[in-house]
């Protein structure tokens, strides 16, 4: 028996999450399925960042640094964040860009491998040496471990960021496919740089197993959780892994360009500098003194002023999914939310099977709940582009990626739990079979390939 | 004749920029000499960022990209700031904070020093070699250029920032005082890192001279602009310095924690990659190519997702600044503004004298105009914290900066000349005066030398 609209209607009726919806703000005719690009406009923001700007920026000026507390907001935010990825208060900074966070944890971790590596400490859980800020002389290692690796098909940002730093810190990227992770993990290697969820594929690594795997060749680890924070249950400590960091705008809603968080386990927090050494990581920024002496834990990862109302549309952004938590009294908001999650994009699936089938439509994401994020990818050999496009143009939106040698070009489409309902499924399908089957994407793939320029 | 209140208001009658203020929303009661710390709101600012919010993230959600033309953000608001620095428009970015661009500018500069030194290249002026990315592989080096020069007195996160360059470089961090800069250039400087205007004491540099006599013994400069982008003329073209960068939450008005701006002389932009080597700094960022390819130029100098919202604020407080071209034809804004700005600091300086005689406060901000920033500092060998309080409560909004072994705690007033008037001058003096004359600010010290903590 196939899926009805009826049915569909009757989960949403039965969803208990369904008034989560209403922290959002919608725009009219839109269905959203982009929330991995850029989350929806939570209600409370308009105001809360009215407030910031009126009151404490008009109003307050420079007092506010002491009346608004502006000076606690990256770790008052990050404690926020710690309850969405299985971290303890005090572990996680709101701060900068991803890929500037990037590159202060990967740094870090280079530090470290280095300096364990240096000559009279053999014992791979000896603390830093010397003046405690972990970075070594540059040149002259003659290092064991000397690959970063990552997945090929990583986002290229943070790939971007790993080749500079290689290149500057004496490393190599190595590249794999996912499938290639066991045999590449070697005692030659530094550190584990993956993106938890594949933006391109929405697949997802077992985080607790792959960070098992790397610490048993004496690896750290470097997880992005841009597609993990408020997608999919995290649980970093009981990982075990070492470093993180997360992307603000996606499913946690913090606004175009939010700034981005860090995480650093606990038992090397402490330990290392990263190098962007600003005075808002300086263990008393306040004494402008002309050393600088890194704060305690997360801390240091902190550098210059931060924006202080983006972090306020950010504290909105992550409200709306901490809200879940009253839904799920012992295992948080993501508990609760992955329910619903898989819910969504099984329905999809579903969908897509029962409706498109002979579209030359094929499923990108994994179909194993373990292994998927809260998107799903389908790739076509032709027009992927085009039928994105018209299912713009209709209010459908998802988005295009492009393919590879391995993979033909992708739609893809995100599912956040908090504002997507299981009729909003049905509907974008429902448009899905209409742009496929009446061949309106051919008339966007004309125009785009002859487009007078 | 001791000047009056008469003089001044006579002062504001006569003053063309007096319109700029009404740009402005002024909190009731407050005096406020600290633009040099947060600037005020402008009154476009709220419905400015109301709008980003409700319209272009609340209802365009990723679709903005395109119909906000978010990525072209950080270059058309850069060329706005150049408008203000003596800069071509295409060479300045707004983006990231003070810190991490001057990470940035000061890692090109070192590493474009380290290539010029490499083997094979003897010529000063020659361009970089290699893959022209400009990153020398780490160590092995033995540059005769190995210091890195800068003030003692600096601003804390520049020396941060630098010490934690220099030891990852493998350079030398040299502090010296600005008397001593003529015998500390020598041909083993590598660049010259100074803040133009001091935020201590207000003093500047001339930066046409500095950078010549850096020039003359083959040093490259790096300028931070933090008190001079809106608060004094600079000309950085036209004093052929190499790199800047600069604060946009003072003297531009965008609001607590607003972006920075990096500026690189357009002969060394195309030839160097700053290792934060993110997205938005790609050549071609849409493509997701997994191998990074600098974009021409400044935008290089970009690395992730920014603020949209804060570009906004920053936006917003830039148009304030460049509301003062219509008053000065050929000059551009700051000419205009400076003119009065130096009316200013002279009247508080003569009221100062005039009334507060002795009183034990002494000048710090240099009286020649020639090397005097938008601010004018007083030191007092006792008291000065308690006094910056009791004028706080007053509504007279300045800041107390720590003395150090060769200058007393000092009481730092900032003057915009945007927002403050001549009157504001006066009354400010008169609350100072009453502060010390009945001894009040002599509470404050007792309050905060017995509270119970």
């Amino acid at each position: 028996m196939t899926t009805t609209l009826a049915d569909c209607r009757a989960l949403d009726a039965q969803d208990p999450l369904r008034t989560l919806r209403d922290q959002f703000t919608l725009p009219e005719g839109v269905l959203y399925l982009d929330g991995n690009s850029l989350g929806v406009l939570p209600k409370a923001a308009p105001a809360r960042i009215a407030e910031v700007v009126a009151k404490e920026w008009g109003e307050g000026l420079i007092r506010s640094w002491n009346t608004a507390s502006w000076f606690d907001l990256p770790q008052r935010l990050g404690d926020k964040v710690a309850r969405l990825i299985g971290a303890a208060p005090g572990e996680v900074v709101c701060t900068d860009s991803t890929s500037v966070n990037l590159y202060k944890v990967l740094f870090a971790a280079l530090s470290q491998q280095k300096a364990e590596e240096a000559p009279g400490r053999s014992q791979a859980s000896s603390p830093p040496s010397g003046d405690g800020l972990g970075v070594p002389s540059p040149g002259g290692s003659q290092s064991r471990r000397k690959l970063v690796v990552s997945e090929r098909s990583n986002f290229p940002t943070d790939l971007y960021i790993a080749e500079s730093l290689c290149r500057e810190r004496g490393f190599t990227l190595k590249l794999i496919d996912a499938s290639e992770l066991a045999t590449a993990l070697t005692d030659e290697v530094a550190v584990l740089m993956l993106t938890h969820v594949n933006y391109r594929t929405g697949a997802m690594h077992d985080m607790k197993a792959v960070t098992a795997a790397a610490h048993a060749v004496g690896a750290l680890t470097v997880w992005d959780l841009a597609h993990s924070a408020g997608a999919v249950p995290v649980a970093l400590n009981d990982s075990d892994a070492d470093y993180a960091i997360g992307c603000g705008y996606k499913y946690l809603n913090g606004g175009p360009g939010a700034p981005a968080f860090a995480w650093v386990n606990t038992k090397h927090a402490g330990q290392f500098e990263q190098p962007l050494s600003g005075w808002w990581g300086h263990a008393a920024p306040f004494e402008f003194t002309p050393h600088y002496r890194p704060a305690p834990g997360v801390g240091r990862y902190l550098c210059g002023t931060q924006p202080v109302i983006a972090l306020a549309g950010l504290e909105c952004g992550l409200d709306t999914v901490l809200a879940a938590e009253a839904f799920n009294g012992t295992g948080g908001a993501m508990a609760a939310l992955r329910t619903k999650s898989l819910a969504l994009t099984d329905l999809f699936i579903r969908l897509v099977e029962e409706r498109c089938a002979g579209q030359g439509l094929s499923l990108v994401t994994p179909r194993d709940h373990a292994q998927r994020g809260s998107q799903v990818c389908l790739s076509r050999e032709e027009g992927a582009y085009a039928i994105v496009q018209a299912l713009i143009a209709r209010g459908v939106i998802g988005d295009y990626r492009a393919g590879d040698s391995q993979m033909p070009d992708i739609l893809r489409f995100g599912f956040t739990p908090l504002y997507v309902g299981f009729e909003d499924v049905w509907h974008s399908v429902e448009h899905l079979v209409q742009v496929l089957e009446t061949g309106e994407w051919r008339r966007a793939e004309f125009n785009r390939k002859n487009a007078v320029t």
